[in-house]
């Protein structure tokens, strides 16, 4: 990084950007962090930050950015997040996060409260987005947005938060999770 | 938790409430949250939304609020936090918060320009304060907070930050780290 960039300047992100060059920004920068360290839970911290403020950018109103790890053979505990305080174990198959991590397929709720077994960590939630990180076959954990508005996230957000997901996949060194 | 509490709650802090009692709402509510778990991630990832909500509470300016941990004998690695993007790694000795580790002693800092070899993650920073946290003589981490105002804590920050950190040095599993 030149002398006059600071870590923090990362997440500041122009509100003129377009949508795809936004997240493209969270990938290009995420990229770049990750380049430093294998560590994740450093990695996903900052991964956490970008999320965050990229979305505030666009003005999605986006209340909770951040992830859960596989703790156990089927359990989900709460990792590096930005936001309010939420739910620290969830099972695999439970809710949204644990259908993304049982099915390894991304969730994308328009409307959370017409998701069967939807659990609440905050009851301002409305619409979400969890993408399963996957390695070897294995569930390592979900990356998981939470939108203060119904239909905050769509396929273009998909399509980028799942690049997003393969790269923390490969990345981090998994071996202290 | 009552059905109709949802996590997210203990970051709803009220602003009628005093200094000294907002802060002591950050240690009961960790205290609370770390008897569901002994994870470190899990309850650092709480903790930093404990604290950057409370202190955003009192309308003081904090612009990070979160964790370093201890990754080799005399290095520090970023843990959970909230705020902008972080420097991933800093060494024992090297900046307030290496100062921190190194000593085993917290440090106030009214004015960050003013600390020798002060690391600046963030150009908009003006003070800070950086809480070791120790346990059987070790350094496990430092608990670390940014402010835009210059002089934003004091003694009575202190007190009660050295107390959450002395909590959190008892209640998490360090095996992991």
């Amino acid at each position: 990084m030149g002398e006059d960039k600071h870590h923090a300047d990362y997440a500041n992100i122009s509100s003129s950007l377009s949508k795809e060059e936004t997240l493209q920004h969270i990938l290009d920068s995420y990229s770049a962090l990750a380049s430093d360290t294998t560590n994740w839970v450093a990695n996903l911290s900052n991964c956490s930050s970008l999320l965050w403020h990229a979305y505030h950018s666009l003005n999605t109103p986006v209340n909770w950015a951040g992830f859960y790890v596989r703790s156990k053979p089927e359990e989900l505990i709460l990792a590096p997040f930005q936001g309010k305080v939420a739910c620290q174990i969830i099972k695999f198959g439970s809710g949204v996060c644990g259908t993304a991590a049982s099915s390894q397929k991304t969730q994308l709720v328009p409307d959370v409260e017409k998701f069967p077994g939807h659990i609440a960590c905050d009851g301002e939630t409305k619409s979400e987005i969890v993408v399963p990180i996957v390695k070897d076959g294995q569930t390592l954990g979900v990356l998981d947005l939470d939108c203060l508005d119904l239909n905050g996230f769509d396929k273009v957000d998909q399509e980028y938060l799942e690049k997003l997901a393969e790269l923390i996949s490969e990345t981090c060194d998994w071996t202290k999770l």
